[in-house]
């Protein structure tokens, strides 16, 4: 049935509501693959994929996760934000590994304004770093 | 299992391929609501839906389908597209209603710049007609 669960979305899930960086290192593949909904670039490994999440909850205000889809190997997770006064809708696409962790990562985000809120401000934190 | 059908989802199938709009017209609820990618406000019932529908297959270009997720009224769809010289991926979140006709139909598309040439492109179609 529809309920399967693995520890990668169920480590995803508490990060969300902690914010605790050794959570989110649990969640993730050591080669995870993460795609934005900015650039079509994806990013490589864990260190690069936990850079831009631990800075994405920060900006996502009022995040809250509403329904969810399941194939075999992965799951579609579907969440609405606010990103300064813009409400944005989105989606997480997951796939795990064979121990159950996030191999692949990839959001999309709408609609645009939104979207290039999110660039601007995602830009801005990551090249202050 | 995940092997759930819709006749909606078998009718958009048909019509991705066949474009035929009598196609499309089985497949969509008459009620249906359509969430564009580029765009916060939705579009209100089947004649809407078909409008924005029938041009976008055609703006888009080798368009592939690829993972497909469940839920018990659901699927999320992942496909890849061309939009001019642009790759873009996106996601179909489609709701059926008891006949099995979509009736909530959500388009997210990454990345930025691929969603800003599709807008560009739907506007110029849809102020032209």
């Amino acid at each position: 049935m529809l309920t399967k669960t693995w520890v990668g979305l169920e480590k995803w899930h508490e990060f969300v509501s902690n914010r605790n960086e050794q959570t989110l290192e649990e969640a993730l593949s050591d080669n995870i693959i993460f795609h934005s909904p900015f650039v079509w670039k994806p990013k490589h490994g864990k260190l690069a994929a936990m850079q831009v999440l631990t800075n994405v909850v920060q900006v996502f205000q009022d995040f809250t996760y509403h329904r969810y889809f399941f194939s075999e190997t992965g799951a579609t997770l579907e969440f609405s934000a606010k990103v300064g006064d813009l409400t944005v809708k989105g989606v997480d696409l997951l796939e795990f590994d064979e121990d159950g962790k996030i191999k692949d990562f990839e959001v999309l985000v709408r609609p645009a304004n939104g979207l290039q809120a999110l660039g601007a401000e995602m830009t801005r934190r990551l090249t202050q770093n």
